[in-house]
């Protein structure tokens, strides 16, 4: 009955007890019982909105099935990276870009607000986390989402003007997106709230190494496809949303023929090399970036239900519909079940935070689980579990992405597309994998795991939705 | 009933029908009826051998224990790269390696020929090919497995004086195993059988650049242990065998920021890194050498009934046992089952060839499948059939490998160590993937498949063991 709520104009809506369903189906009407759940979790006011909305059934359907075409044809390419200033549409110096739906400095969470130090600190704005902090409550910065940059950035997703960032062009639309490097070296990394010496050290040898040797490289290239290198490592053991082993060997191998005929000093390669090597989180950003290139696309079809950004800022959890604009719908970050990493417990996990959602969103990440099901090692779980978060996300989906595919389900292709009626009406919530910061500033990552992206958010939409109608 | 032949000593043997074993079972007795095969597929003589192997039971079972606790003990290294005739024990400027068991210059099949025409226009002992010929049916050199030589080489395996070769020790017991490098960049290489200019540049450059370049980087890094890189590219969708898309890029990856820092003209890196961007077969030769030195170290464990080697030269196929000395048991060389690359159709192909069935002998390749579910686009067959190869392997071997772990599978071992007697009281055949050469020589690859190592070789070493005990 769920499916067909959605599928079709229903004739008998068959809430939760199939008893009744059996009676109708016995006097020869047409009922069909799919599983125990009551559409839309029995909620008298969701059900009139989601029987209301089928009166424009045809209509959304093929809204959806355009801005699902538009990411499924996207083609993400890397082709450049310069310092957010330079290359990103409106970024000034006093520009703070984070993760997740708006939110005040005052009101961020601990993770985020490290992370803002350590920026200002890196960009000479404050020579200590005290001067940073006056800065970052003086009413100077001007703190945005990334999102509403083209960008996205991993955790508290901090983009400052000097940072290198990458550019990714779809060249199918011709759009872009943005994202930082990743930090993750080690786990006291700026995305996850650090911001000791060790984490100035990495931002300024990106800054002055890293990005200008990739930028060249790249240029050089004439752009590298993410979209291929995805797909490889997607029958490569890797989800491409915490898990990039496959990813991240997979562009250097790529990179390095390029790279070494570069006029560059031996030991910057070195240095390349040895990130590379030691930071399996390496590709990341860039699988993020790309998501993003490719979610922008299936945006701003009227009448479409397709969901086009998850993200959290660490204190509410945000998503974007296609045809919804540029308004967020909101709820509460939720904590999220998974491995700490001792000493630390599930008491100093900061709630679900970043932009990486954007994968989900994608339709890979956790939604392509089953490709990564040595995964369960870094985020608990079984891989039965893991295997069937990409079977569960099907009910949720609106297309199965061909370019995309898992041979372990017999070459099935990722489940691609949230529709929030989908949602609503199964009461299945998208689910997410992600690393798990230190509620304070100044830690970094102490676990990771496993969440989902609240109903709230999803109802909100839905009566958006229907208020728009 | 079968596994209860070699398990332990059966009460009751009931060959084939069930219902004989039901009166049995009903009368009180101990019968067990596991599947439809009767053992040794009813043949009487061979159950006889069987039945009278289970007096020694407990010492053949003590004697596998030992030799395959060898195998699981063993931590393959590469440590160096040398020439042949520098680094090998026993190499002379005419020995001529070869895969498979022993084979005459006049028996060698057309792909070995043209692989030997190759090796000696590349060793400048002839100018073209008549003139290669000729030397090869004078007499002068000294055709060998590479067996004998503690060595593997895939397809034709033809290894010669000057040819760069990997070196790789087993810390555990300090034996070393050696294999040559991939040639596999193209379809047209020297281990397929061709020989054209395009081969020799391959081998000119291996010897003077490529060799050279990775022994000093190796060196420098004190060896690189291929154990670790198997056990994470078994996780990235690799078996080892004929999909080393992963094991390749950890390899340089490892490698890079070591070749980086040499002190190496930067043309020479880069060509480096080209090789590996476009030869996804590059690890094969790094997997054999470390399965060679791995398995030799459980060969020689006297009573033990473990296969230590399985090998084809393209006209037979061979294997060794631990318990039964240098003695080859051989059988001719069957066709494969596979995907023919077009214009080629299967009267193109050569029988199977190649010893990079140490691979299977070590329980990776074909029996880690489940592993490397995307194989099935390259060698035929379903994604179903490649993780039950990995699943019925383990009725023929006598451990499972803790340190080599499917994910898909619930992180179960890879079947370590082939059992004659499981083989031939199962009537289950070591299942292998291979490319398939062209039966002329000159051509290279033609195609890709599976077969199996024929029953006959099996019989034969079971035959040996009886007699010898």
């Amino acid at each position: 009955m769920t499916k067909k709520l959605i599928n079709s104009r229903p004739k008998v809506v068959n809430v939760g007890v199939d008893t009744f369903g059996d009676s109708v189906k016995a006097a020869g009407s047409d009922s069909v019982q799919v599983d125990w759940r009551p559409p839309a979790q029995g909620d008298a006011e969701l059900i009139n909105i989601l029987l209301a909305l089928e009166e424009y059934h045809d209509e959304i359907g093929k809204a959806n099935e355009k801005a699902v075409e538009k990411v499924l044809a996207a083609q993400p390419v890397w082709i450049d990276v310069g310092p957010a200033l330079d290359v990103i549409p409106g970024f000034t110096p006093d520009t703070v870009l984070h993760a997740g739906p708006p939110v005040t400095w005052e009101d961020m969470c601990g993770p985020m607000k490290g992370a803002v130090i350590g920026a200002l600190i890196f960009e000479g704005r404050a020579k200590d986390k005290d001067e940073a902090v006056a800065l970052a409550a003086s009413g100077t910065l001007k703190f945005s989402p990334c999102h509403h940059f083209n960008a996205v950035g991993p955790m508290s997703g901090v983009i400052t003007a000097s940072m290198p960032v990458i550019v990714v062009e779809n060249k199918t639309d011709g759009n872009l997106a943005y994202s930082n490097f990743n930090s993750e070296k080690n786990r006291k990394a700026l995305s996850f709230g650090a911001f000791d010496q060790d984490v100035q050290d990495i931002l300024i040898w990106q800054r002055d190494v890293m990005g200008p040797m990739l930028g060249k490289a790249v240029r050089e290239m004439g752009g590298i496809d993410l979209k291929a290198i995805t797909a490889r490592a997607l029958q490569m053991g890797d989800e491409c949303h915490n898990r990039h082993v496959a990813s991240t060997s997979l562009l250097l191998r790529e990179m390095m023929p390029t790279l070494a005929r570069l006029d560059l000093p031996r030991e910057q390669l070195a240095e390349l090399a040895d990130y590379m090597l030691h930071n399996d989180w390496f590709f990341l950003n860039f699988s993020m970036a790309a998501c993003k290139a490719t979610m922008d696309s299936g945006h701003g079809v009227p009448m479409s239900t397709m969901v086009t950004a998850m993200a959290r800022n660490g204190v509410k959890v945000g998503i974007r519909v296609s045809g919804l604009g540029e308004k967020w719908f909101t709820a509460p970050a939720p904590p999220i079940r998974g491995l700490m990493f001792p000493p630390f417990t599930e008491k100093d996990a900061n709630p679900d935070m970043g932009d990486s959602t954007i994968t989900e969103t994608c339709g890979i990440g956790a939604f392509a689980m089953a490709a990564a099901p040595a995964m369960v090692k870094l985020v608990g779980g079984t891989v039965a579990e893991a295997i069937g978060f990409t079977k569960t996300m099907a009910d949720i989906t609106i297309a199965e992405n061909k370019a995309y595919t898992i041979p372990t389900l017999d070459f099935l292709g990722t489940p691609t597309g949230i529709d929030i009626r989908k949602v609503v009406d199964t009461g299945i919530l998208p689910k997410i994998n992600t690393g798990i910061a230190h509620r304070q500033p100044g830690y970094g990552i102490v676990g990771a795991g496993i969440t989902e992206i609240p109903m709230e958010c999803f109802v909100a939409a839905l009566k958006a939705m229907y208020q728009s109608i």
